[in-house]
């Protein structure tokens, strides 16, 4: 697989709870970092126990799914309990078709500063 | 150029204030969109303006750089007055080697929620 199929079937597997084929794309030794809270996990032990023990009914659905080389990129919908949504984005590093490094980012909403409205719209 | 490339330059020159250089890489009808405050600007000459706007000595420095056929996205460090930095990406849509859709996302630091002390270290 490419670095653009193996993030694809990384939110896929994961979406499934498939944890055998899941672990598969990445090695022992992978990290997993949410930047935003300063948070690390190493290793692929902890970081599929981080997942099995996440709470809620959550879903990840792929939006749009970036390769190039080592580097991948996916923009997902996060839902949780089939209704609540949000844009989500991971970013991935791979090593001889292996998934190393997982950077998690989960913006949350906000309203927009004052002195651009005559220059936007908004939904 | 190609998906990459166009997303490098479309940082670089955006940094570098090269605003002819700049537009060039966009389409008239470009699409401009933040999820986060569910703000859309539609067309080129309004989205220089916003970025011609924008206040405060901001910089904008490539991290990774991912492109693939007709997507590319980047992670970029966001940095103002040469202090502060967060992350932040931009997802970029293309069409005949001219970008005609671009997303931006500003996560926000937070304090990770409790319960997964015992997997993960912070830094």
């Amino acid at each position: 697989m490419n670095a653009h199929e193996i993030a694809e079937q990384f939110v896929l597997r994961l979406d499934a709870r498939d944890w055998a084929a899941w672990t598969e794309l990445m090695t022992a030794d992978v990290v997993y970092e949410v930047p935003q809270s300063r948070e690390r996990i190493r290793g692929r032990d902890r970081y599929l126990q981080f997942n099995q023990e996440y709470p809620g009914d959550w879903h990840v659905v792929p939006k749009v799914v970036i390769g190039e080389g080592d580097r991948a990129a996916v923009w997902f919908d996060w839902r949780v309990g089939g209704a609540a949504t949000a844009d989500a984005q991971v970013f991935f590093e791979l090593r001889d078709g292996l998934i190393v490094r997982i950077t998690d980012f989960w913006p949350e909403p906000y309203e927009p500063p004052p002195g651009r409205e005559h220059l936007t719209e908004r939904w």
